[in-house]
């Protein structure tokens, strides 16, 4: 049968404000309507207020909301000196009175007011879109910084891995959970719906979190090529011949090739390591065939630490012959010659596997893609010769792709070697250029 | 069909642990796999963790649930020198870094592992189940209330109103829900199925707020019957005479008659002001020819008071004779003489009706359900006389139903005065009951 | 509008009546509705007319319905004259337009009424209604049969294997379509929700048709058990022991062990044989680890055709010395005698082996569930000695089930063998059974 | 979220062949395979036999698919003689018998064919693009023609309007039907998504009705705009300004400005019809706000039948100086001259409401789209100038858009007029035009 709303959470619809006589309220300012939210009135009315708190907040310039998230450091901070008097008396005697009055003194009095904003329709939407807010105007305003521990704390509270649904995105997906695809692919942009449909196309597969509350909002969302082998070079995933089924039967390899978070007022919360592994879940379920699992990425600052190294003329990791073989990038569309190519692959190749190895920045990899991968447990497996020529891909990784390689066995002490020890997983590929001359 | 793929929702099934390869692990205790919860391979391997966790606790039996309990308070409690230090050294400098020091040394580390562990595999499920344990074994144990403190804040900020969702039942709903319905009634009970589906015959509604981490658990359920003026009684609607359709076409008003709490681990979160308002909404849009929204309650303390009362020989409230006619309620059946009612009649509506108005508890209304609906905004409406003659209607409230009536129009107004001064509001006809010689 | 109403489709609600001004057409009669929804009119008013008929056929009392069935007969019958004459035009030059006068002169206007009729709301309900209502009114009135012609003709096109879906049925299942299996299990029937609930708990399944116009009607249903080896008792399978899971993890075989038509309007519209095979493929695809799929099925004419041969002394079946024996089974209870099981159960298992292979009628076995099972391509597996101490069972089936076992390799082969040949299926078991002297 | 296993209708996903040793088959014919699908072999295996009738069938080429039409003419059709020898009998004794017999010996054995073609996966579909195939080829090769009848026959029947559903189609539709919208758009064509966004926006609703087997197919869908009087443009209801909010809150009618069939291999069956009655039905419920339900309608064939007129020197409708100034229509971009506009305004008014309302083409009204809503019962109200400069309104319909209207309290009367008397109902504007001097 057909079922008219697709996804539409019908339900919310109702959440409605109550309705309110008294119209000399409409005039109260949003700092207003949050005392009130935060009386014992809030809880009576609580939806209809909470209701007048966001919409205030929404309708606000960023004037306004500078002054509102002010009005937060200033009035809706904890208080010290109540906290070391409570402290003090739970240290003395931590009976359960003591311990509730303690704790409750230190809850900054925002959080209360987020809670009870969250009661609005939609409220998680505002409260979402309202950190993405502040992180931009926090910028020019440091001292507001505190007001962020609490949103981030609520953030990471409500959007608790338990509390995300994985779904997979296909061509029967509704347009506007489509469209954001295209909005938020942050790897491999696409130009339209047609890139879009490419990339949900036969052996593509496509899995993103959701989060109950925001129905029509995927916070992180992850593109798969079902293909024969290691994926070497982008092309051919995002951009397939689609006369080519020539590999089809021998499918046994997964490549995640994109992974997107999409909302920026949720930025701090990590979903990237639950996605891949729960979607490497998936994958073995749904096709048993598939007996590997790698990324195909980019590696993003490579270029700059490279530039840096350039420029270092005590670069432990350039000799001068290679400077000079380098400043062949230089030319516009170097790429193209195979002579050129021939000169700089063995010279870049030995370069990356070493930036990946051995570059870092505050004892960790220089890179964050390899940050993230190594941290998820994953190891470096193969790098890959020009396998994305597009301007991005030259400016940024040099035109090289890596594929971090996910065994699930090994993860977990990949992970321990990883945190404890600094080890960075790698295949004997890589150990290899690393010794080329 | 037009189901699509993504309405079907299959991914959450893949949500299971990595496959973990040290079968030693398997023999760790409960308190051994926090410990690694809380660590950092947490990070890494946290749903495969989360879920030894859950596991372990499931398959606990009391007397390590309370063991366990007691490492919680032992271990995972926040150290209050720390929180000494920390919050002088906020009150010195109030810094982003001084305020995020103290505010993580002041959560209890027990909310940490308790989010981590919410994200096993039906996470949530094991919590609240946790919770409902700890409620049962913390009456014996009262050292461990703190405990409490950490997962009700915990949890109320999880099933913010926010985050739940209303729902009509009705008999197209999955039967894993409806025999909830039965299990948790608890204002008017069912024997079974046949019962159940009286509830939600025709004109007849159902509605119960659902979170999306239990799908197929109510959280809170209220039952609706629509008739034509206020119900005085309780049998017609829930045992309605099927060949009766005289009244269906003057439905002005909606009487919700039960409402229930179905999550006793839940406990101390309050569902039900929303829930009554949000359902008001709901009808008012479904059927526009609804003018009038009350209940008809139980008086659930009112024999227990008028016990009191009886056995207070200077009790402001009875008089000598009413003493002596209020002795035939000790009779078997005297509802069934309508002689005896003649008599108890006027003697029990007017104690009734001080009950409701003047009997406090802690400056509060003495009967809950009273509490309940004045703090909601409701006024006492219309005291019906032997509107429940079932054992357990006659045993708390000897026999009487109450209207409790929500004028949406007066719901702040009343909620204020009830608040701000202890105003009991209520019709003139309740007055007038007060007022009876 | 609210969360929504199951598999409810909002759209359709508004497939009503157009409101009509003319109130004097409230009082047409059935015949005459039919006529308008014939006419002209009925293209441009068909859903509003349509649902005039609907109303007033729904409405009228059995009188009316065989006076309007009479009515269809004698006014909505094809005119031979006229086909004789359209069949002459065609032979003479079968043109286009001689094919479609002659077409249209040979359906009986009765299936232009029928199809009509189906655009009212819930129109496919109506006619299966209509013809549930004609089966049993044709029973004394056998003049109207060839109206029967035309309803099945249509049914059989309309219920069209194409046009069903299977859906696995659960305890997720709106309780709408539950009560259905209880009110329509044909087999072992359920006395109520618990019955059911057992039927559809750990490692049972159910699958049912459904006909997008009939959304909460299944319209054949199976019983399936996940089990160890070859089911040869029924109780184990819907009464299980709970504690009892010693062999989940060896579960190799399913049973179906109830098949139930639902909808006596659509009886002579074979389900059951596409029913069982596409389940057959479901269960392979949802659990490989199964090797065998048979049926635990009663023999229920087994007991009416030993009376025949008993009260045939020439039988050649039963010889003198088995006929006292059998004389045993006139006792009440004699299952609980070990004494007259030990005598009873050689011979019993011989008569049904060759009752189950030898008896016929009109050439096909005497047994109906045999033919059926025969006919999909089954062989007869294994007989079982009191499968079913049911009074029904023991009534029936003298206590006996026997396995047909659907080899998918073999139904082609048994299929063509069965029709063609007549040939009998049937395993060594049974061959041996026959070799009993 | 509350998405119940129940909604996931898993189950079709195995209505796959039963798998097939016999690989000699393989190389059968098509002929080959009807002929087994037509034998009782096809009741065994039913589905299986028909999807390698559909597999066939898809794969060949036009010379194959003609060949197998050939096929189906001269093996297929019914025997005229024994059609004659049967209707004798059936004359000679109507009984039940020979009614069967004679019913069955004339309906089409291609009939059976198709209906046993359907149980294919797939198969509704696979029918109605063998439709569109036959529709294709049967005009080169006339002698097909009576296949025809047997495939319509079929699919009226199958595509019943009590099957079909009808669905809002919004942005929270899936994208493969979405796109389906793009591809089908007959009136105002769109170029893509973008164009497709702002007909789902607001106040804009598009209806489309579904049959359960096509599921992502719409049949038949219709575009409407919410807006405030009787439209006169189409630009400003495809592209509408984003910020013109100010008739808001006065929309009191629903324009029907676009409807388009989406199947070719359903030509004549006639859904538009239902379709716009249902969804008048639908939006009055939905918003009760609008009072008035009208198209925006091309008039496609205006400029062919004015140019028959120009080229009838004795037109009726044109007079000399018109003939000169309709000849300012040949210049380029004439809409652009105020001044032509000026003195082509009323000719053209007039001409075309003589068009409307007296143009005839076999005693019916000229204009295909006239014809339609003139026989669903609506009225012409008003002609509106320039409605449509795109280059196809200008070549079809001089540019001029014309409202009809649907009273539905009229529709019947109108429809009856229409069809009885060939009454063009129409509005005094109507009528005032056809005055002009």
């Amino acid at each position: 049968m057909l079922l008219n709303k697709w996804l539409s959470s019908v339900a919310d619809v109702g959440r409605e404000m109550l309705s309110r006589k008294n119209d000399s309220r409409k005039s109260k300012t949003l700092e207003e309507y949050c005392a009130d939210l935060m009386s014992n009135k809030g809880e009576a009315l609580g939806t209809a207020i909470a209701n007048e708190v966001a919409t205030s907040y929404q309708t606000a310039d960023d004037e306004k909301k500078l002054s509102f998230f002010q009005h937060l450091l200033e009035q809706y901070s904890p208080d010290p000196e109540a906290v070391i008097t409570l402290a003090n008396a739970y240290r003395d005697e931590p009976s359960y009175d003591s311990y509730v009055a303690l704790s409750e003194a230190i809850e900054a009095p925002r959080q209360k007011l987020f809670k009870r904003m969250n009661m609005a329709s939609k409220g998680t939407e505002v409260i979402v879109a309202l950190r993405k807010d502040f992180l931009r105007l926090v910028k020019d305003h440091p001292e507001l910084k505190p007001i962020d521990f609490d949103l981030l704390h609520l953030l990471k509270s409500w959007f608790n891995r338990g509390f995300l649904t994985l779904a997979e995105i296909d061509w029967n997906t509704p347009a506007v959970i489509l469209e954001k695809l295209i909005e938020y692919e942050a790897v491999h942009s696409m130009s339209g719906w047609d890139d879009l449909k490419k990339r949900l196309g036969p052996n593509r597969r496509c899995y993103a979190f959701f989060h109950a509350s925001l129905p029509n909002e995927p916070l992180i969302f992850v593109e798969v090529a079902l293909v024969n082998g290691l994926a070497s070079a982008i092309d051919p995933l995002i951009d397939p011949n689609p006369y080519d089924n020539s590999h089809n039967d021998v499918l046994d390899t997964a490549i995640f090739y994109s992974i997107s978070n999409c909302q920026s007022g949720l930025a701090g919360i990590s979903f990237g390591n639950f996605l891949i592994k729960q979607v490497v879940m998936e994958l073995k379920k749904e096709c048993p065939q598939l007996t590997q699992f790698a990324t195909l990425s980019p590696i993003p600052t490579f270029r700059r630490w490279l530039s840096h190294e350039l420029d270092n003329l005590e670069s432990r990791f350039i000799n001068s012959s290679s400077r000079t073989t380098l400043s062949l990038m230089n030319e516009v569309n170097w790429p193209a010659s195979q002579e050129h190519c021939d000169l700089l692959q063995p010279i870049l190749m030995k370069l990356c596997a070493q930036y990946l190895i051995n570059a870092k920045k505050s004892g960790k990899p220089y890179d964050p893609v390899t940050r993230f991968h190594l941290g998820n447990g994953a190891r470096i497996e193969r790098l890959n010769w020009l396998g994305d020529k597009s301007e991005k891909g030259l400016m940024q990784s040099a035109g090289l792709l890596v594929n971090y390689f996910y065994d699930i066995d090994e993860v977990e002490k990949n992970h321990e070697a990883f945190m404890n020890k600094g080890t960075i997983s790698h295949s004997k590929d890589l150990a290899k250029l690393l010794q080329v001359s």
